[in-house]
């Protein structure tokens, strides 16, 4: 278990991402709405680790149930659940947990052993997370070679899932394997997952990283100074269109302009069999604002309005392979995706 | 004239565009060191701009000399171009402007009324300019339709010309024409000269316009939420490659894959005849701190290493048509473009 995210004495404690690098804040979440709120403001952010964080929720919210009622009915269980699905659309990985807690619930012989196997259920969505991740890992890093140069956007790390990382953890496992490598992080606007997480995160392990504004994505490839691109996910079609981190399509198509490798790295959870392409798929809005402030400082003048989406949807036919922890996905892409997914 | 920068009792005065749009400070350049350094540390910055300041820094400089040494030599005017033109590698404007002084140099015929003349030649230059931009803007607005929302890239406006603008000159032109047009203004990482010149210059004027991260014009593409693009340049090859702000090729490529038109506004100064192709302009390259800091502020940890390429280059081929003063340019680029830079 890593230390940005941990239960103990029923309360969930997550490690505020807002503040870093700078600061090391936790926030503790002993009700419902601490977590739906700490979702909803990116307190922690990055699919994977939504989905967990909301599976840690359901406990909470049954653990509250219980306390003022006494028992917890099915209708109150779905109050829950619709309270954690509503907080933001586009990761699946949020529906997924919830769904694997449902099926826990309803699957409790004896009511009250409910809550503890709740808790345990959240804490195994955690450990398995991390399992993928070192898995898809192991799989993916037989893709990077000795010497390459790898871009990355946003933050696919540790601090985006249980543990270790999907595209992060891809480089973590070639760096451990021996080889030697370069990350080019894009420092991703407007909230800087890239500077603020991926930078700090590579550079503690010393991984030599190195910052750029998103906008240089299409430049470095045009420059042939990036060998691969490697990029978590938020959601991925059946047909493998693939919503991610905004800009991720930018860098996509310009990858595929300069025959630069494009990899997705996710676990199986990441895939929606109920969405047939990307057009399917919910881009979530922000509020302009946070757009127009970092860290307190305005960046334009008050009254200027401002638009901010979270993710794009990059097209299957601009990107390479899935790393997943069941292996290298290869085209067709439909048919493996069905399989993995069903 | 426009008030972002005049010429004073033997004086240029430049508005510090580094602390715009929160701050109007005038920076005052009496030798042509000051003018070296406010092209150099940005006070000023924009291709037109550039080179209209190098044109008064001529004067300045040889007003220098002469109050030193009493007379101008041809090897002192050389050292002063070349000190000029070491500045900043990529604007073409610069070179053009400094071409157009030493022509104005060698013409002299009284010796005694060169420094008048130079002065005289800088403001022609100056007002030429902005006369340019007020014509290919009204070419341009032709291709505005009433209704479109219109995607720029970091500022082409008045502030990085003589006056008026080249991108924002057409925009400007087209809501002049009584157009009804929505602007998307890109912040321009790492200076923000979206998000601080032109979302500042538009809101002003009362055109409508958002703030979006560089990252956003793939998916407001494919979308279809923007109808056009409209950017400047800072060199244009033979062949119609263009050099123009980091982030421009992306947004190109972008908005060729959901076909929607690309203009480049400039004027026929930025077309450079000497280069066949964009492989040959040279792509500056500033300090990686200036990605790490906004106003003052770090976004990421001290140590972390950070890259900045200030432009990239457009291939002709996404480029749907240049705009310039002298009309609109169609395929095939190079026949056009050959006879408008001979």
């Amino acid at each position: 278990m890593t230390d940005h995210i941990y239960w103990k004495e029923g309360s969930l404690y997550v490690l505020d991402q807002r503040a870093l690098p700078f600061r090391k804040v936790y926030v503790r979440c002993h009700r419902l709405a601490d977590v739906i709120k700490a979702i909803k403001n990116m307190t922690i952010r990055g699919a994977p680790l939504i989905g967990i964080v909301a599976a840690y929720g359901v406990a909470l919210g049954v653990s509250e149930v219980l306390r003022s009622k006494g028992h917890c009915t099915e209708s109150e269980m779905e109050r829950i659940c619709a309270g954690l699905t509503a907080t933001r659309p586009t990761a699946v990985n949020l529906a997924w947990a919830l769904d694997r807690m449902r099926d826990v619930y309803r699957g409790c012989i004896h009511k009250a052993d409910r809550l503890d196997i709740l808790i345990d259920a959240a804490i195994t969505i955690h450990v398995e997370d991390i399992e993928n991740n070192r898995m898809l890992s192991l799989y993916g890093a037989e893709l990077i070679e000795d010497g390459d140069t790898v871009l990355t956007h946003c933050n696919a790390g540790a601090l985006a899932t249980g543990g270790y990382g999907t595209a992060l953890g891809v480089i973590r496992a070639a760096h451990e394997a021996g080889k030697r490598i370069k990350v080019i992080a894009t420092e991703t606007r407007p909230y800087l997952q890239g500077a603020r997480l991926t930078a700090w995160e590579l550079f503690q392990e010393g991984i030599d990283v190195e910052l750029v504004p998103d906008n240089h994505a299409g430049l470095l490839c045009w420059k042939r100074i990036v060998d691969k691109v490697i990029v978590g996910a938020d959601r991925i079609a059946l047909n493998g269109d693939t919503a991610n981190k905004i800009g991720t399509y930018m860098i996509a198509l310009c990858a595929r302009q300069s025959q630069v490798p494009f990899f997705v790295a996710a676990p199986v959870s990441t895939f929606d069999r109920h969405v047939e392409n990307g057009g399917y798929i919910e881009i979530e809005e922000r509020d302009g604002k946070e757009v127009k402030y970092i860290q307190g400082k305005a960046l334009t003048v008050k009254d200027v309005k401002a638009r901010y989406y979270s993710f794009d949807v990059t097209p299957a036919r601009y990107i390479s392979n899935f790393i997943t922890e069941k292996g290298i996905i290869e085209r067709p892409f439909k048919k493996y995706i069905r399989i993995l997914s069903s």
